[in-house]
């Protein structure tokens, strides 16, 4: 099939087997339920975009195993121009529904990442998961899935490894191996798109020592295979996507959950690394790299919905741009940064003997680091604009709008340039952005800027740099570290 | 009675007639309706503070009038010390409830300012408006009332004066003189602690030229004067105040709200201004000198609980102190200088003929711009240090941690160095702190930065600058603004 | 000849006619005058590398006209790999000498910008432009110049256009067109490199209006051109390169002149631009894409000095990298953003019909910003780092250093970890790198950030974020600029 | 005499054994000398000021001693006020000259953080340097000493204790006790203004344990005691002091000098602690309050001068200030912010028994971290409005402007909207104030901004906010610090 369409997707949905909680209570239907609904349609919206003339460059790329085109996350990335295609992409989405899509991101990064890894393996080891792989990915673009990435382990005390936590679950791991298959338990957490994907690829979240090898396992599950039960997360103002009227925009949503496996079998042919703890840490490191180096796409896309938000109700409070010119073009810049860092660590990226591109990490991680920054100043910037109606508390409910008894006068008085209904629609459309259900988490999502810190620190040739200070400062002493 | 415990305030407010709304629907008692007690909760709170020893030389204060201790929100400011008084109250409350209590902030500020300026017109003009409000102050000060104060008018189309709106009501304003007071009607938007009021003091919202005199108008009245229609607005994830369990913390909360004044009758003794356009400005003027001397502190205190959690969390989490240092310390930094600010505006501050004393209006519009970037700062760094799971939408309900499914699977999954519950608690803390109902309106409340800015601009002395550069330049041209 | 080495290039140096000056006195030899020698010496040394085997790869790239190695800095940027090669080999060059070189930058940004330029007017207007810069680019590869390149005007009043300034030599303009070529005259202010320069390729420095054809003119002219008289300036502790000792590194340095062009012919062959104003834009946009995607790495090559110089002082000090790891992180953070950001803008560039290649305006207009700000950031933190010892005249002479008196005294005192004169050396490096000699013009180099700022809002798609936000939002009115 | 001119100060100086050297040569006459006089000039309209009506209130103050008029910076600071005056007159100093006087600022800092320990160590020892030092301030005051003020020692190895140092003399101490004084020798680094000072008050660096008994040592000396050797140390662009034309301003500027103390004597009533280690900590944390509450006053008014300046140029450049006018107001925002901090932690601050008024020391440290922030950020504002001509090297020198030659050609080509001379003046001021000689120590003068946030951390109430977050939060478990 390769290319499907929303509705298509839709459906295939709706033949999972429900085994998605919120608020204490299983979700029968993903693709209607008040909760997943709206995330769902986000991204069958990017379905659809395939069959677009206009967005499908964006949305659709030539399959390396079919020369087919094929959703663009069901594809292998083989060049800066293919991760330049990711970033555009989600972009595009975020430009769309405002927010995170989330079922064409983590999991399709996790197969690019396991098709280096795998190979590596395989070569050392004489393992077999590279064809495994390649049979999944098949499998993938054949379906058109939307794919869930799950890596965040549920982690228990931070300051004690793995395998000895109190708690065994905190880190998933294998329990027993069969010879068809294993099995799994443990939990993943803050795993964004369960809702809304068809299948989950799981990877290890962090890189394991050799006493750690049960830790060691990436595979790829239906969502609904048995024994894994999914709770839906809160998100902020998050009944507002319950509620009829403009409380909240009705477009898009992110959605993230809690993975309890209680015991999971994987067959083997789903199972492409089982131990080998030797390559966790390559296989967070590809990842992070490919991650990290579109991240700045998302922040900036939804930068661009920001500026819109705030140069909108600017207008309709009777304000021209010129007022706000130099702000927005912070904004502005504040975006770009992120995309273009991004971008650079494209260009600097290297080709995999595997085939798949990996971009320089020094940038993908630089890159992680201004997300966790500059996306929150332009949040600001975007309050700011907005006034006092948009900040937060400060506009009546839908409901007191449409109150017979005084509604008419809210919507009076809340009318500026534009009419009172205009001015509201936009201001919760910024308190969403910048304060709402539409914030995603631009922070911890793909790991932390700490994290990213800490790999800067690794990667950066410090002592290349003190050889050259050395040297133009005409000093002979070797200047090693102070005891 | 002059000082009464947080019983009697709550008590005095269900003697109101009901006139508060949300959701579309009345709020017959604001004490207990799950949208406004929190509120009433934590201004209480303050009120019982007068009868703790240890609490209250910050909760009380010798009045100007009769020289007994008072509520200090019924007290005059004369002294720097006074207005010290003000922001370490506000920095204690902010402690206590982690967010604004506005019952004991503008109405409060709003009287004095009027003391200075009515003081003012009554010698220029021979207005009688300075006894009245003396009068007023005794009044409020033997009930010991919650003062809410009004400022911001709908304010229409911004690029239109008050007098030009399409829609008459977007400014409040006299629309009848009569012998035994006035007629006003017009709406005034996200005022804050109305509900948690007795009283509420309005005040023109801007300077007003000779033309807008049905604008320049300052008076009390009770919250639940004939005539007014008050609307509560929504805050960021508002229905949690309402649902069991720990999803928003459940001591206090901020409300504002919508005053929609339909021919409201203000009896002459309640009347401070009436048409003097020419105080307008004075007005404001003074008012943001002292509100602005004070805001740093409001914010200081919510950022002292930030950190708090923050490092509650880390430690929850597993990880120590030392681990965040350099960032709690950030954290610290940015609370003491929106406070610091605030403080040295008082030392530079003067006492007005009157008895008021005005903190340093250059001071004090400084510290605006501070609160308008800073807190922002260290919202993002308490999400830097706390992980994941406090960042946004990270995090089940708490009603799936009581699954009877899976409940308990969660409660172990939630666990790090402390258990489940603990954790989840301090991360919804995090969350309520920094992307939900505890978030007050630092940027546009008490007026925006960008109009700290405009007024920071008329302080500075430019040419002075200019002449000490030239001079020291050597240079003896005159150096005009070039045409 | 193409390829050459320093002391071939010194040589063609002194072959020219002695017309630059410095404290009001010729400079009869430009390689061994204390105030230029530095400045050749660091040129010098890249024409050296393309003959180290380790560094040609970064120093030589191959010709579009002849298909063999030669200089970079005379080559045609054909992709975006080969502007990262102009990138990679500023970093170099500034990691080599701590600071900028010159005379390998503007004047190849000049031509490579003529190359589309003059292909343009070429195919619109019939000119024969292109093929004489084709001309003049074999000759600059075959003789491997050293190139300055001249767009600053003097300017006179910013708020007057060329034609109408009271001086009408602010803006280098032609008096005269001659069958054999054209008579130029004017002031270029703040050229740098002029003195390691064999030619000096001049441009417009800003788009001009049909009214301004005089001054729509390019062309190239030896650096000893009759008629031209070249005054350098001054930098920060200028006077240190003159002296003995370690007060300044003496490896390499900037310099930087005011060219006064006084009635000068330049021969038709020469002439790449004249009269055509409607290309001036044009040129100084694709000019300002490559230089600007390019000069990220020229401020992130000094901070990479800058971490070296740090790291190496407070080693000196006696303190360990780890005691500021998180200082040094947030400077390679900030060379990173930059030279990421101007690789980015190179993967998203087009190539131009002509062959040269063109990076993303917008990102590097982003990049510009960024200079004017993180490397301020990073000398900060270098000073922070460092210590008071290197801050701010804290250090005494090297001549007092030399002292008999005292001089021992002195060495015994400035010790640390290690001896008085490493920490002396390396305390002027970094003094010299963050408020001396080697600080580059990063600021207004190349265009000013408000500049880049104004070409910023002209690229950014507003309207379509509005468009964005209004659907999102679910606004159906069009929200117009308010009148 | 109490009050005296600045001709009077000059003569005192001029009576001083010669023992300041620069450039490995001793200065027979700081008054006249091209490296000291400037800085000489600038103290002396501080005692000028003590004449003229206007300026009097700032540079004088009633003395706790006589009840006369002296000048400040020979007066105990015994109110907030008092401390505001010190702050005031800073500002004041820096507007005039555009830099640091030194000479009225750290000994005068030093006598008043003495009263405190002095008068503390009497109490509880007995000893009877309270006494001592009321005479010695009373002969200052007689005097109208200019002061200079010692803390910081060479150091040596910053991981070593004082007492372990390989090089004995790289902190001050005491070599022998006698009957009727003390021996002191080692080296004291990187000291203010003491070619402009009458006397230096010696002050312990650092706090020292029991151990450190030798380190523990006050006194006072006169510049010119036997043994001690000074060496003036260099300063950005210090040439062009003794330069003739407009290359640097010649109305103040700063020195710095190190002491060299071989086997000095002091007198026993001049000895204010010796041995009593255990009031060092005490002495720096008194004298860091009270310095670091001032200290803001400082980099705003030298701020004041770069806004003049910036703003001048812009002008004399053709521009108008509305141009600018956001850039400027962050100027002046960030002046009174490093000004109000300081207010602020004055305000905060509590008397000491023995008379001396203490700033909050949280405040003040608060803002020695603003200190070394915001005037940098202030800097490169200045570099951005006033163009490249004033950014860096971008200038021909003084002696160029005068050549016959071409200097006529240069004035013309500089002109703006302004002429050729008043632009370059302006330049030149630019780049003093922010790149050159003017350039006070902000960064780590009077210690660095990590020892600052240092005793931040001791400071905070750490515990207190984790008690309140966990009483919001409902979290009843007691947090400790995991193991």
């Amino acid at each position: 099939m390769t290319l499907r369409n929303g509705d298509a997707y839709r459906k295939s949905l709706r033949k999972l087997r429900p085994n998605v909680h919120k608020w204490g209570e299983l979700i029968e239907d993903v693709t209607t339920h008040p909760s997943t609904r709206l995330h769902v349609q986000s991204v069958a919206a990017s379905f659809d975009a395939a069959f677009d003339p206009e967005r499908a460059p964006i949305f659709t790329a030539i399959s390396h195993l079919t020369g087919k085109a094929a959703h663009r996350w069901n594809t292998l990335m083989r060049s800066a121009e293919d991760v330049l295609g990711n970033a555009r992409m989600k972009r595009a989405q975020f430009r769309f529904s405002g927010t995170c899509q989330g079922a064409t991101c983590a999991g399709w990064t996790g197969l690019n990442a396991l098709w280096a890894v795998t190979h590596e393996a395989d070569a050392e080891l004489g393992t077999g998961y590279h064809a495994r792989l390649r049979d999944y990915f098949r499998e993938v673009e054949e379906h058109g899935y939307a794919l869930a990435g799950a890596l965040t382990d549920a982690k228990g005390n931070r300051a004690v490894k793995a395998g000895k936590q109190a708690h065994a679950d905190a880190y998933l791991h294998v329990t027993e191996e069969r010879p068809d298959g294993i099995v799994v338990r443990g939990v993943k957490a803050q795993i964004c798109a369960v809702a809304a994907a068809n299948e989950i690829v799981v990877l290890p979240g962090t890189a394991y020592g050799p006493e750690e090898k049960a830790f060691a396992v990436a595979f790829a599950v239906p969502r609904d295979v048995e024994g894994l039960t999914i709770v839906e997360t809160r998100r902020p103002s998050d009944t507002r996507d319950e509620e009829e009227g403009w409380d909240s925009p009705k477009i898009g949503t992110i959605t993230q959950a809690w993975l309890l496996f209680d015991d999971v079998f994987v067959p083997r042919h789903r199972v492409f690394l089982c131990g080998e703890a030797q390559y966790t840490g390559r296989l967070v490191s590809i990842f992070s790299a490919i991650y990290r180096a579109a991240i700045g796409a998302c922040v900036a896309g939804q930068g661009d919905v920001m500026i819109g938000a705030a140069l909108a109700l600017a207008r309709a409070n009777g304000l021209s741009q010129k007022t706000f010119q130099e702000k927005l073009t912070q904004m502005a810049v504040n975006n770009e940064v992120t995309f273009g860092v991004g971008a650079g660590a494209m260009l600097l990226g290297k080709p995999h003997p595997s085939g798949v591109f990996v971009p320089d990490p020094l940038l993908a991680h630089v890159n992680k680091v201004q997300v966790g920054r500059l996306p929150y100043e332009t949040k600001v910037i975007a309050q700011d604009i907005s006034g006092g109606i948009a900040e937060t508390g400060c506009l009546p409910s839908f409901k007191d709008f449409e109150a017979p008894e005084y509604g008419d006068a809210l919507r009076a008085a809340a009318a500026g340039a534009e009419d009172g209904e205009t001015r509201a629609r936009l201001a919760r459309l910024v308190e969403w952005l910048t304060i709402g259900g539409g914030v995603p988490g631009c922070m911890h999502g793909g790991g932390s800027p700490d994290g990213a810190r800490l790999a800067i620190k690794g990667l950066v040739n410090w002592e290349g740099s003190v050889a050259n200070a050395r040297r133009i400062a005409g000093v002979t002493g070797e200047l090693p570290e102070p005891r």
